[in-house]
């Protein structure tokens, strides 16, 4: 019979091929994690490893001050900021990092994508927010995180001069925030290059992501 | 023996596969149907279901009021808009909605794209035009989309702060106008990044279209 | 045995799949064809079927007229602008054309792209020209590929509004320009989106341009 | 038994595929090479051979004035480059030459790529320069390289008008450099398209580049 833990792993290592697949990552710089349920331990990607070489068996189990409690080689060196949302947010089931082109573009700017765009109502309800510039090597990362994404509701933060941190239920709908993240980030650079973007109205913004995240949720659990 | 809806069921689900193949969906933001030739039915791509994963078996039946006939899944949360296109448009055979990088950059300025391409005079005789915006619940999308197609000689319609609808006289030509919809739209906001495109006279729009559209067709029944 | 054509039907069959590797086409919109040595014929992509559907056996063998002398489907459309070249320019043997986006962008402006690249020195060894606005139905196209690129080093042009002819002294030279004119359209228009590209001085391109095509070619005959 | 000099040919002939996976190259244009431990010669690609036609075999082994040892093809066309780094940087094991867009798009206009990203602070620890305008047929390119990167942090050079230019502990790191240089020319670039992106201090850079070489390649060698 297999384990929770073994299918966290070969889900954790599957959806790194989406990073892949939606040209959110080059050589080995993104990782995603998962929450084990019920447990104080998570599955994270090795570091330094490619994307092509990632096994459920090589995934590195940690507990959720970030140290490694099954695994031979090294967790990711974002594991402590992952780790750090996990302690501190306890409805996170997800998170993931990447360095995707567009969002990055914005995060180098400090400035948040301003929400122009119905799927970007949908599926962030708002802007995607700015965390601060912050080191790595303690815990200011992931309390950057934190701090941007608590009471927010976006499940994406760009932090300044860095990358893109998405958080969600559970892995999949982490992957998913990355993927859209970066999806609206393109269209709406692209869109300013030639002009400003059409506002939307705050109360379409509230109806459209009610409707996302609750009638729409409640007709298609397949979603 | 395959009855044709089982054929409809196959070509709709193949059809997709266009879409991820030219870029213009991620996750599971965009989707195809196509009218049942005869019958008030339609054949849509089932909600939240990712690309990877659609069958002809899993394929939605509705009837043209967006109630499911057949099919386990949800239909796609865009049926009503289908729906009603088909209603109101009888020569319509198949409708994609998709949320295209660069035709969704023009619609959230609100801006149509001009014609200043040949390939754009010949596919869509005109500039690819706006429609309102509209929140998704009723009849709003759909209305807008008709509103703007009927008698407009482009088959895409740039939904405001939204994504394309695109029509064909059947799912595959509905299919081609969103790839060349998003093909044009990518063109011509380049050509603009550093200038303006030249204009084309209204008089050789006319001709490409007209030659396209008829003498080009004739000669060519395979195209 | 294999005959001669028949070699040359493989060849331009298999060359249409470069096109497609290099993002150059969507749908059906390009072409390549052949000359047949020593003959009044060419080989050329049957009009409208995709490129996943294209085999030796489907290519198209016309005269030099356009006429079909060999073949099920209609000839591309754009034969007569083919046909046109092979009976003016001896020298040519292969024609490929396709609208790819950054060459597109450029003709949509009716400018030519600046050569400031030692790529485009060594392969263009000048400027892409940019040729007249023509509708397709008679020679139009064709003669302005010709006044154009007759005398002048590049084997690339852009149609003004319309996309790319490019020439080679056989159908895999055709389409290396293709690829490389797409290339060099696409770093250049990047590079002056923020600033102005250096000029690199006439008598170096003159160097490296001679160097390339005669040196170069002498050295590896494999090239 | 296999010997050292087939390993290196099977990891250079490999190693052209991250280039093209990362669409870092098109056509035949760009090549790897590395230097052979503890001798004077390197491998490098032939000149002129498609990516989809490199093998162990094919490679070429040169001596270090870039004269072949072994092989049936011309070396690449960049060889004397490539020489003439192993000749005056005897730390390095591997170079890589690309034409990849982004980073020629700054290089044509002789601009440095500026260390606003904390991943560029990890892996080149300051901007990215820019070396002379050099012709190919003599020592220039290798001299424009060798003077601008040494005593500098960052692995690559964008040799002004032509392309660029990386070097590595061995050909693997080599190739990881010419894909990150290209993954921060391209977010760089796009960040500055809708303004100035903020600057890193040069205190963190500093902080950054001393972590990512030291600390962390000491916590884990498999990166």
């Amino acid at each position: 019979m297999t384990s929770p833990i073994d299918l966290l792993r070969r889900q954790v290592s599957d959806l790194h091929q989406e990073l892949v697949r939606y040209n959110l990552v080059v050589w080995t710089a993104g990782n995603v994690s998962a929450r084990v349920p019920g447990e104080d331990l998570l599955v994270i990607k090795p570091s330094g490893v490619s994307y092509d070489e990632l096994t459920p068996e090589n995934m590195i189990l940690c507990d959720l001050d970030g140290k490694v409690v099954e695994g031979e080689h090294s967790p990711s060196s974002d594991t402590a900021a992952h780790a750090y949302v996990y302690r501190h947010m306890p409805e996170v089931g997800g998170v993931v990092h990447t360095h995707s082109t567009y969002a990055c573009a914005w995060a180098a700017r400090g400035e948040a994508v301003p929400c122009v765009l119905t799927a970007m109502a949908d599926e962030f309800g708002a802007e995607i927010p700015v965390g601060p510039f912050a080191l790595i090597g303690d815990d200011s990362i992931g309390r950057g995180i934190v701090e941007t994404l608590q009471g927010h509701r976006s499940p994406a933060v760009l932090m300044k001069s860095h990358g893109v941190f998405t958080i969600g239920k559970d892995a999949k709908a982490a992957v998913k925030a990355a993927v859209m993240c970066e999806d609206v980030a393109r269209t709406v650079h692209i869109s300013r290059q030639l002009g400003e973007p059409l506002p939307i109205a705050q109360d379409d913004i509230d109806r459209l992501n009610y409707r996302y995240q609750n009638v729409y949720g409640q007709q298609s659990a397949a979603r």
